[in-house]
């Protein structure tokens, strides 16, 4: 596994492989759930290259960018064991020199949801990917369901910027009581673990509503919003049913939704979603 | 030579290239200058690749997007003599499919000049050109410096996007009496074509005064406009000193500079520049 941080690097190593190049872009501090992208892009590809960036503008100025988890020589170990062919460990002067000033920005699906909640969030994620995928040059790319609008930003962008790119989706893995697995995690302590749990109840919640009929989403959102009240280290941003490919909310579900939620356990905001078929 | 219109076809003509391929971006409707970039890519790369696309993206409400002038034929014939290998004539349906929102941004250098009187301008070019360069995937890509701001928001696009681009300026092309050629020119009646050659002559007199040891941007630009205010078609949009970087405008000329200016001659909106050394 070579381990390179200059883009030069990287694009010589790069010129160097044959055949499909699977790419993980990360921000480290790796879950069971990177390590399933990692490995479906293994069964995949010939080459898997993964990236470690703690990108810093998705973060806004409150957010947790400074603190945001980073273990280095524990991803490493883990994305070796993992067969990873290079890792790539871009700096912040590379990525973002003073004088850059090109920015790609997706509109409409970033109007509502983690867009609306986090501006210019998806403005820093959609630029660093698409200059990841010019550095890296992959066939496919491969993302978490978890971040459910980023995966749909990421797709548009693709499709619109003619980017010969497949974007591979990749299921939500989750702990044994349903918490979706995420590097924000290890904010919680214990009495926040337990509480965050609450994120899945509410999905499943909506999962069994849709299930048994309910076609009402404002209803479903009201059961969802009680149940996720009743913890009282829960604080809900927003928790939404809306159409899967426009995220606008939806009145009566027809066709599939994707339900989601952003809440606060403590200090430590999380999200989660699932899709209402 | 092929002439293709889907993005498909383009793309499967593109994968059996070898080597290094040269891209020249137009708008059609041909002229020396356009000839003069695809000679320079015909010189230096294996193959060569030209697009014609009057892109909607990159004009505002009240410009000449449907006056914008076109001659396929006569556009084809020249690239044939010039020994063009592919022509791609996008259709607005592929470039701009209705669901399409996602767009390059460039700031700063677009806050000036063309920036400033055409919003949205650079927003379209940047856009498409990204799409174009993703589409194409050229070693090389061929701009014109008439297109001065152009030229920097392109540079400044392929290095912050992380493109491996190398973007090639080809000096501008003049008629003889110094009008810079260009498609729009075919706008101008005999009279209006008589007058339009005041902005050549407006540079000179930035290139004699600067040459005879002023550096009083302000001096310069006074003159310039005296001069063009005696020529009774020409309406001035701006004039121009700004950093040949930034494009902020100058008070005393240090290094080089760039001279521009938009001029209204009659409905007709010309621009044009030269660098003071």
């Amino acid at each position: 596994m070579q381990v390179v941080r200059k883009i030069s690097e990287l694009r010589l190593l790069r010129d160097k492989l044959d055949g499909r190049v699977g790419f993980v872009p990360t921000m480290g501090y790796l879950h069971e759930g990177h390590l399933a992208l990692v490995k479906q892009a293994r069964a995949e590809n010939s080459a898997v290259i993964v990236s470690i960036y703690v990108n810093p503008a998705q973060f806004g100025p409150r957010e947790d960018f400074a603190a945001y988890p980073r273990d280095l020589n524990r991803d490493l170990k883990l994305l070796r064991v993992a067969g990873v062919d290079i890792v790539f460990l871009p700096t912040d002067d590379a990525m973002y020199p003073t004088e850059l000033s090109t920015w790609v920005v997706v509109e409409k699906v970033t109007g509502t949801l983690e867009g609306a909640s986090r501006p210019g969030h998806f403005r820093g994620v959609a630029t660093v990917v698409a200059k990841l995928f010019n550095i890296v040059r992959p066939s496919r790319a491969y993302f978490g369901q978890k971040d459910a609008q980023q995966v749909i930003v990421i797709k548009r962008m693709v499709a619109d910027l003619d980017m010969r790119i497949e974007v591979v989706v990749v299921p939500t893995l989750r702990e044994t009581d349903g918490l979706a697995m995420s590097s924000r995690n290890s904010y919680l302590n214990r009495e926040e673990r337990q509480a965050a749990a609450v994120l899945f109840k509410a999905l499943t919640l909506a999962r069994r509503l849709k299930r048994e009929g309910v076609t009402d989403a404002e209803q479903i959102r009201r059961q969802m919003v009680s149940l996720i009240r009743k913890e009282p280290l829960a604080a809900i941003d927003y928790v939404s049913i809306a159409h899967v490919d426009t995220l606008q909310e939806m009145d009566r579900i027809e066709g599939p939704a994707l339900a989601s939620l952003a809440v606060r356990i403590g200090r430590t905001r999380l999200i989660d979603n699932t899709i209402l078929e």
